[in-house]
């Protein structure tokens, strides 16, 4: 009988597994350089969990069911939830800001594509407790480093824009309930459309022509410069609020040495953000986010915790690889191996010495289990392994007292006594 | 609106999942350095994959559900189908024997208890394509190095068995079907049992005075010294062929400068088992097993792949961690950092700067992204996180090109020029 996974699942094989924890080593080294303590959470939580603020969006699209205790349960489809959770549980212990990094698996019921699997990994990066724009920096700084510490430089572009934004635009058209949404919609993908498309949802949106003129003028705009014209396109407190945040910003990530680009169709989709959002997108455009995140400064609370400011982002392990590839800085897809134990005839008690004294000393060893291997293809393996020395124990060389040590790259050998080895 | 974690589920906050990581850190170079190559595999599969070996048992106790597309799957309860699915499908790609390590997390639907969790990792070792004894000393020698690096002692105890010897057992007494099942489940459970309740099943079961004292000499068996009266018990090919490996493993693992203990009781509930089987148990008898495994070598045939040898083991995250902390040596659960730069006053570019220059150079680095925190406040956070140190970025002392390195143990304070530094 023979089985497949199921589609939009990757096994990961030892060649590709060895690459993949390469990447993932390097973003927790650099949580860890940024001062971001690793926790991990459940991957089944209570269905309630994402009805709080998540959208019915993700709600629709998760591995949900009821479990044999006839409990409403879902295999988590992004990790914020349950770290609000965690948060909230105990957070009277936990000496503030709180910065959390956490790189789990999650799951989405969604038609599998390029860069959007149904299973993936999301490393996640959170500050809990600092409301200022240090820690919306210092997050941004941080995802930043991550992409620069994977090897990445000019292939990528942060863009960032802040909720107000959209907020005062929504508002200062008078709208609401499901017009305002998807205004809100219209313009999160108005990088991806035309200013005709554009215009022709927001008129099927209700919205009249003053209206769409307004939301045109704001998805028109991008760059630093562009924040004058904000305040032109709509003036008011709440703008003036954000515009004076992205500005603070932009002057803190020049202290990390991080450029970014103000682009106001920068929103996000998730419900719960309510300040500075940003994205992070290869230079080509197109990919779809490498990583994501923002403010959100309301959820602890929502979530039966305190009031807590919050920063984060989400990294999407499968844009990241799509980007890295066509940087040609993904990982060498293969394994290795310090040495390969050969076995030539009844020589296994000094094998398996031989084995035990290199692994002791911290290399990575491989010892030929199947006696009466033939020498050529135990070379062959040691080859296919990756095996930088192969250690030849044969019935001959014992006699001396030694054993061959061959160099699997030059094909040079060299005879050593074996008592150096054991 | 106040959540809580589902019943069986851990929440891992910074200071357990430090204490986690480490030791799931040694289980991996160990896995490394006696030559496993990591793989991983999806968390969800199809309901159909457990239902070919593992037994009734295991897929009742599963998460199970149908998916929005009607699939049947399962939240992987055990990595062996998967494995073996993995390596039906690739074998011919691969030189063998192939060795592979997984630490997964699985999820059995089981009543909560101590060492048994519904949400549980479980590190994994498997050869693949060796069929000899070499292979098993090699499995039980892996095994116990990872209990061994880890810190463990004498705290533990390998018992090891061949599923021949059961076998021969139920063969010797003529029965089969339910009866052969409650047979084989009451030597399993033996070491548990006192002889009047081993009799009692055996008699439930369906067992003749004769047979009952056949089962109860040989569960009364204990030590490699018995494996002489174990063939007084029952003398026949496979028995004889079951102590001759046995008796071999042993001599391989003197080798390894590991001890062994026969027990005939070790059995393994699952169904796949087919030659060595093994356990590990605290010395004290109060846990259950961190580890077991064994030889299953028509499983891959069973999964549409070629016949193949195949030995391996799972270790008991839950059990592991009972024991490590009965022997205290469990890590200490605690958050650290090298450094946490300290802001006072107008200094945050400064401060900025420090920060990324010992990033650069490696450090574990928090900088306060609170601007207006008091001094004290700041070294009391410091103190909080386990920083090693605090840089004191201060605007008096930047007066002077100067910043001042707390170091936190001791207390003492030193100025330093803030250019060497940045």
């Amino acid at each position: 009988m023979e089985f497949e996974s199921l589609k939009g699942f990757r096994d990961f094989y030892a060649d590709e597994e060895s690459a993949r924890r390469e990447v993932f080593d390097t973003i927790r080294e650099t949580a860890r350089s940024h001062g971001f303590d690793e926790v991990s959470a459940p991957s089944l939580e209570p269905l309630g969990l994402y009805e709080v603020k998540s959208g019915e969006e993700i709600v629709n699209e998760t591995y949900s069911f009821e479990d044999k205790g006839g409990r409403d349960v879902t295999m988590t489809p992004e990790l914020t939830p349950s770290l609000v959770r965690m948060y909230a549980a105990r957070e009277q212990e936990m000496s503030k800001p709180v910065r959390w990094f956490a790189s789990p698996k999650l799951w989405r019921y969604e038609q599998p594509q390029s860069g959007r699997l149904r299973e993936f990994y999301q490393p996640n990066f959170d500050i809990f407790g600092a409301p200022g724009v240090e820690a919306d920096a210092e997050a941004i700084a941080t995802a930043d480093a991550v992409l620069s510490n994977l090897g990445l430089t000019d292939e990528y572009e942060l863009r960032v824009s802040h909720r107000g934004v959209v907020r005062a635009v929504v508002s200062s058209l008078g709208v609401d309930g499901e017009t305002a949404t998807a205004v809100h919609r219209t313009i999160d993908k108005s990088d991806r459309l035309n200013d005709d498309e554009v215009r022709e949802r927001l008129v099927d949106a209700g919205l009249d022509d003053d209206g769409v003129e307004t939301v045109l003028s704001l998805t028109s705009l991008d760059g630093w410069g562009a924040t004058d014209e904000l305040l032109g396109v709509i003036d008011g407190d709440e703008q003036r609020e954000a515009v004076e945040r992205l500005r603070a910003l932009d002057e803190a990530l020049e202290g990390y040495g991080v450029d970014t680009v103000f682009d106001p169709s920068v929103v996000r989709g998730m419900d719960y953000y309510t300040g500075v959002v940003f994205e992070c997108f290869d230079t080509d455009g197109d990919l779809r986010a490498v990583f994501g995140g923002g403010r959100y400064d309301t959820l602890v609370e929502e979530f039966g915790g305190p009031s807590t400011p919050a920063v984060g982002f989400g990294i999407g392990d499968a844009t990241l690889e799509l980007l890295m590839r066509s940087a040609d800085i993904w990982p060498a897809e293969e394994t290795s191996v310090d040495y390969y134990v050969a076995v030539i005839g009844d020589v296994r008690e000094t094998a398996t010495r031989v084995a035990r004294s290199l692994r002791d000393d911290g290399e990575e060893v491989r010892v030929n289990v199947r006696d009466g291997r033939s020498f050529g293809s135990q070379l062959e393996h040691a080859d296919a392994v990756g095996a930088t020395k192969t250690v030849i124990v044969g019935e001959r060389d014992l006699a001396d007292g030694e054993v061959t040590v061959k160099d699997m790259r030059t094909g040079e050998q060299e005879q050593r006594p074996v008592e150096g080895l054991v």
